[in-house]
């Protein structure tokens, strides 16, 4: 399918690439950078694929240049690599913000480059090459968006790519791709730090009876808050504008609660929460979370 | 064990108590009652207990009274059965918020009666008998709470019948249990509410892009929010005092997130995230979560 590939940055998600694109044969050759040593020796004794000690010996002459690094790292790696590039080569990323990593790279003004964005929405709350697995990415969705230079029939190879990690894909233009995501999950993540520094707080005497506790509701947000702090952080200041939006919505809804709670507002109460109950079933209806109690865990 | 139990309400949980005790045949009679005729024709269907069409009737000769119905309804229902309350009875409860109830039955003043209230850390989110299962409380945590005039005799009994249910047991204090699960389970009850609230909206064009990427996070928080409305409404005006000030808490935390977000403060974010990152080892260690990637769903 391509001749060969080459993946930069080796944690969940580039290992997890790494890991099907070996498995499924997608690639005569495959190259892997990470500025880890670390990662790099775990790769090398792991994978079968060139590991280079240098990023842009890792991206000459390939075809399809996957960049799975925080967002904080792409000016740096795209100025490395930008002399090694082959001509006509796909230049994607799998970064969570889209908007001012686009205007970065439009700015490089780079000859004979199709940039298209890529974002898995994959992930767990592990990070690492040692958490990554090959079918990371089966029955997730995959969001595409192409820069303005990108050719079609290269647009539609790496839709395929995607397609064959077992990804259903979806065109999405940068700005709309940081406003749904903002909703889907960077609020989720600013929530669910708070409430965690919130419940648990070294100073209150009652900690270890809230760890203890934690099964009646705060367990799922601690999923959450256990993220990559680097990637976040990333992320929080490349989608701030988007983020600092919905938040002011979001803490609106929260005093509305909050008034409903202090004026003992029975009515007001009950149609808050009967409008979110609905909301679960459309979200398992979309195949994107399973209908067993307690997401079946055990 | 005891002679004679009965459960009043049996929606998820009293009808899991109900699966149990009949299962492990933790009593010689069994008898349940809930105020739906819906409900009251499921049990009959599906349980052999007594199923009685009058609260009353349903506490007769009783050793063990088990309210699992909302908190707004213990009033009317203690009224009606305390005519029929058989001496030294143990009156329990499984609702999640104590100091109000405790309140009320304390002021009802009733004679020879063991007020022993109980909090299985136990659920899902569905509701209703179809949705209860036996070993709901297996390895779960029952945190039990003393009313004053309950003898120690009958609050070891107590505690041994949620040890047979397969639960471990605490003793807390009223006002104690009721700060702590405000922490553990109240406010992210709020929180996730006003998330949901905010994130998915009829009014966006984008609603549907919502549901379809709520992989990124947000789907982990639909799930607390769509737990019974009704069971909710009362917790929130019962714990109205507790829930109040860790919203007040809260609300200074995602400040803090907002100001280092607005003045793009990587220091200080990367500092918030891992915080909260070593929080989810602790809760693994506790036995209080599975430490599976995404919960370990499929």
């Amino acid at each position: 399918m391509f001749n060969k590939i080459s993946i930069i940055g080796c944690g969940l998600i580039g290992s997890s690439i790494l890991r099907a694109v070996e498995e499924k044969k997608l690639a005569s050759k495959i190259s892997a950078y990470d500025k880890s040593t670390n990662v790099s020796d775990y790769l090398k004794k792991n994978f079968s694929a060139e590991i280079c000690k240098d990023v842009s010996d890792a991206v000459k002459g390939s075809d399809l240049i996957i960049i799975a690094s925080p967002l904080s790292s792409y000016k740096e790696i795209l100025l490395s690599i930008q002399p090694s590039l082959k001509e006509n080569v796909i230049l994607t990323d799998t970064g969570s913000a889209k908007k001012e990593i686009n205007k970065i790279i439009c700015n490089l003004n780079l000859k004979n480059v199709n940039w298209i964005a890529s974002h898995p929405i994959a992930g767990t709350e592990y990070s690492g090459p040692e958490a990554g697995f090959a079918n990371l990415f089966t029955n997730r969705w995959c969001i595409i968006s192409a820069g303005k230079k990108a050719s079609l029939d290269k647009i539609k190879a790496l839709e395929n790519f995607w397609t064959k990690l077992g990804s259903k894909t979806k065109l999405m233009t940068f700005e709309d791709h940081d406003y749904v995501l903002s909703l889907t999950s960077h609020l989720p993540h600013a929530v669910a730090y708070s409430i965690v520094k919130t419940a648990i707080n070294n100073e209150d005497k009652f900690k270890d009876d809230v760890i203890q506790y934690s099964a009646g509701g705060l367990r799922d947000f601690t999923r959450i808050a256990a993220s990559d702090p680097l990637m976040w952080k990333d992320i929080f200041i490349d989608n701030s504008e988007n983020i600092l939006k919905v938040l002011d919505n979001y803490s609106k809804n929260l005093n509305e609660i909050k008034d409903a709670i202090k004026n003992k507002d029975s009515k007001k109460l009950l149609e808050i929460f009967s409008s979110t109950k609905k909301v679960r079933k459309e979200i398992i209806a979309a195949g994107q979370d399973t209908d067993k109690p307690g997401f079946g865990r055990k």
